[in-house]
């Protein structure tokens, strides 16, 4: 793990790393404990690590819950190179969207393929920021969209992710993964999604095996989930990762 | 309208009052705002407006949003005289629960009863209740199981009420009234209610035309709706009547 650059703002220390030939994120508490949770956050398709939406979700964590939170550039996305199947997926997604066809079989089928590389990749960082002295404790996985293609699996093989924040994906690739997750969930689902069925989202949602599991549904097409979602989310954490 | 008892405790005054011939209570904050809002809240069946559940949530109101409360006793509840139709419905509600019989046909029945001669009489509480100086502004309304089969006619029939959390109860009797809501709501639904199918409950929530609204489903019975969905309507009404 190679630190390449520090800035600070807020009371928030933000650190970019590599692991291999992964760049990542890391938001920390300038004052606080000396040893804390972690939450992962994994960005939606098309974004990246820090995209604006991450680094207010991230200072709201550090601020409200005095944890560390990490990203990632997922495979194909933000700093990261593009491989040929990169390219044709997000191609025919374009392709798709222009012509208004539906998305779901594209994004269902690249996420999943993107899901495949970027486990180990999210093993690997989590091995690393595990050695540093200030992480320690519980680990939280927080994304939603494409976060949750990725988070689905991680989580499901990652037993070091004690709680998780997951939500706006289809159920068909992710429902074997979810039925091996047995740890707090809190799923987002919009009620009036133009791309995601109900139907499948009910579906994703029913199939974790927590015992302890809650659906927030709003209103509301893909691209409205209401702000207070990330409040909720914040306190979901600081309940199952705080002391 | 006639206060007939009044008590204080942790910052809340506690006023108990009649309306004709309804008993109800009203929790107010022992300082603060010179007005405020008011939230209406409906016990569930077989409870009554001072039921532990009722008072914990008022006092959460009046402590965390500064807001009235109020509560009256349901038509056959609390300290209110029974009817021949109160007498035979809770009897054969007890026959069905000894015999291990559907419950939902009684209860459904029952309460769309209760909510004919429960609305009138909420009606004119709230009349009484505007009328005193200190309280003003937007009113909210609070209340799953039977608080839901009373609430939801209400809110539709009344412009003043303008937020309102519901849940816990079936589509049958309710889907025409919820379709005449458009103010935002928050709902509540137990994914593993044993009493209430799940397809029952999201119609239901569904049926609802408002713009803004929400639904909490946790897992679980009917009777473990987690303690923090109180904390989710606090902050809800602080959200939608606060200034």
């Amino acid at each position: 793990m190679r630190f390449t650059a520090r800035t600070s703002s807020d009371g928030v220390v933000e650190r970019e790393f590599t692991v291999g030939d992964v760049p990542g994120v890391l938001w920390s508490p300038a004052s606080g404990a000396e040893r804390a949770p972690l939450v992962l956050m994994g960005h939606g398709g098309g974004m990246h690590k820090k995209a604006p939406g991450m680094v207010g979700r991230a200072h709201r964590i550090v601020a409200d819950c005095g944890f560390h939170v990490a990203a990632v550039d997922a495979p194909g996305h933000g700093e990261r190179p593009r491989t040929a199947v990169d390219e044709r997926e997000t191609a025919a997604l374009r392709q798709a969207m222009a012509a208004g066809e539906p998305v779901g079989p594209i994004i269902i089928r690249y996420n999943a393929h993107l899901a495949e590389r970027a486990v180990p990749e999210w093993r690997a960082v989590l091995d690393a920021l595990q050695e540093l002295p200030e992480i320690d404790g519980p680990v939280g996985y927080f994304g939603p969209n494409m976060g949750t293609a990725i988070g689905v699996p991680l989580t499901a093989a990652e037993p070091r992710i004690t709680a998780a924040v997951f939500g706006l994906f289809w159920h068909d690739s992710l429902t074997e993964a979810a039925g091996r997750i047995t740890v707090p969930i809190e799923f987002v689902l919009q009620w009036d999604d133009e791309h995601i069925p109900r139907r499948s989202g009910l579906a994703l949602f029913d199939a974790f095996a927590s015992k302890e599991k809650t659906l927030h549904a709003n209103s509301g097409g893909h691209l409205d989930l209401p702000r207070f979602e990330v409040d909720s989310a914040v306190r979901f954490f600081a309940r199952h990762l705080g002391h």
